[in-house]
């Protein structure tokens, strides 16, 4: 685990191996953030006059396109960073990661939520416990790396930062769930603190 | 064939035409795996107090996504260690290939119907077809490879390992089928023995 | 164009702009093969005696789906070859790439088609006229490669065979239009005849 | 920023970080070119005379399929392009990137809009509004690029002429809004007067 000892050998991270789960990974996020898309209805045979409030009507829609979009987009890099912080990895790590991916992938069904029912308790809690739970697994897989010794002594601080950035990110979105509950709007409200405070931290 | 002989230029795998099969094995996988989601319907224009009471109903469909999910996770998984096992390949390994994932990406129908049907019997039965066909050709092809010599001698041995596994799983699918046709749920726990089955052997 | 100065640089091929041209074109063609499952429909709420009904009947859409699979899976190594056989590509390769690639990304319409309405002549004409456009597109592109000189001496003979062999194939779809007009069951048997043309080739 | 000094290091492209953005941005394109297709729809249960018709009235989608796939597979080689001048990126880039990308996987919403409602005005400046704006992400990416020496210098010359061609597209696209308004058959071939322009540009 010395920085010189670890130096000797081409990084595990070279191999086939790593590549295919990179790889791997980066085609879901693609994937998943592409069938978002499909969520924005195009209804067949609307009478000529309809198709203008069709299209004002269905702005929440698109809300929560860009909304999830960039939800999606923002796990990815932070995806990106943290297997940049690695230079091994293990079976479990791999599960974890198969974990969160099922969560990123899930996305597009509470989109679809809060585009249609986005005034409604229930869409809102369900947007808030996926997007909060796969920022939990995100926690998760990097305090895995973290205890296994697969961070590079170098790289654990920022490894550290960015575990307690996930940990804080699934916490707000699971204290906005009973936020929610009383108004679905002072829910959504609550995630957009979220990233204003993302945006006050990069500044810094 | 012998090990000597075989280090001397550079392995099959690295050229492009290995690398050019690998990714598209995964891109069909990842596809796989996200368009599970599109299964989650969302309907439109329910009443007010109607969003619970589906989501409440929508559970099968969520238990279908996470089963395939978890299922074409550990198929990759498993194809992944599989070809990471192989120093060559040939266009027989390639068909046997292509024809495994055309059940890989045929998975979405069935979990459609189990999320839909799921206490019927039909809808257990070509679950457990179409996934026990999966396990058996993925046996077909690693006997392929063996049988072929695309296996180095060092590698012979896990590779029959995860030979008889599949096959062990293509049976226990095919086993489930007229367990299914009596009671759809004892077809269904079948399976979950097999998982309990996997876990304990990972322990060993 | 003498082969001693050909390999004096690294080839074209290795460059990251044939590798991502490579990666796009592998990246559409996994995701056409994919959404093939998207047209095989799982209906909701189906009374409980009728799942069984529906999935007898749904084998006209299962065969579609095999079938498209196969073409597309077809298709891919065929363009996997013939990009093999280059040592360059230009614009026009590029152009000539992507107006095949938008014929592949289109095979699930016809596939639906003849899924839904195989028994009809005008599903039949438009799968056949959809797939041997995408042959008559192999063609141009091999003979678009040969005429500019991005054909290695060694790989010329073995690219005007793939041309004449994509030709062929185009021409057979071409032909069955006017059958499948008549009889749409004849249009697809004349496609059997070129699998069956195609594996007795093989064994040569 | 010499060009000497430069060429010290390897550069920064051949880094798995960049290979990553290049690949997810790669496969972000690939999915949304062919996620267009599902914009064609196949109706099920039609009467047997009725298929003929439904397909000949199929040509406003199939023309707007064409058009997207053309649109969107013309945006990529610029893309395809610009990354190739780059010897650098920055975090601005990356997230640049992000929100040019969900504007390209947006293109199938106005297609089908297109597809549908071609002959109503608010398809055609939807339609419009979404590729212009694609446009000047386009070039603001490269304009970001120059500013912040991410571009070699022998790369700024053919840079500048892009983001211009680039700003030129979306004033073009942005231009037509006002005509769709009008006549949203004029607003279409404003488009094409582009295309036609873009093939007398490359004459030169």
């Amino acid at each position: 685990m010395l920085p010189g000892v670890e130096g000797s050998g081409p990084p595990v991270k070279e191999t086939i191996e790593f590549a295919r789960i990179v790889a791997f990974t980066d085609g879901v996020f693609a994937i998943a953030i592409t069938v978002l898309v499909l969520g924005i209805d195009v209804p067949e045979n609307l009478p000529d006059d309809n198709l203008h409030d069709f299209l004002v009507d269905s702005w929440p829609q698109l809300f929560a396109y860009f909304l999830s979009f960039a939800v999606i987009g923002r796990y990815w890099l932070s995806h990106h960073r943290t297997f940049a912080l690695l230079h091994d990895f293990d079976r479990r790590l791999l599960i974890l990661n198969l974990v969160y991916l099922s969560l990123i992938v899930l996305i597009p069904f509470p989109t679809n939520l809060l585009g249609e029912y986005g005034s409604e308790p229930d869409a809102v809690v369900v947007y808030a416990f996926v997007i909060g739970s796969a920022s939990l697994l995100s926690a998760m897989m990097l305090r895995s790396a973290l205890d296994s010794g697969h961070v590079a002594p170098a790289n654990r601080a920022p490894a550290m930062e960015m575990s307690r950035g996930a940990l804080a990110a699934a916490i707000v979105f699971y204290a906005s769930i009973p936020v929610a509950v009383v108004s679905p709007l002072a829910g959504q409200l609550f995630w957009l603190m979220l990233v204003l405070d993302g945006v006050r931290r990069q500044r810094r």
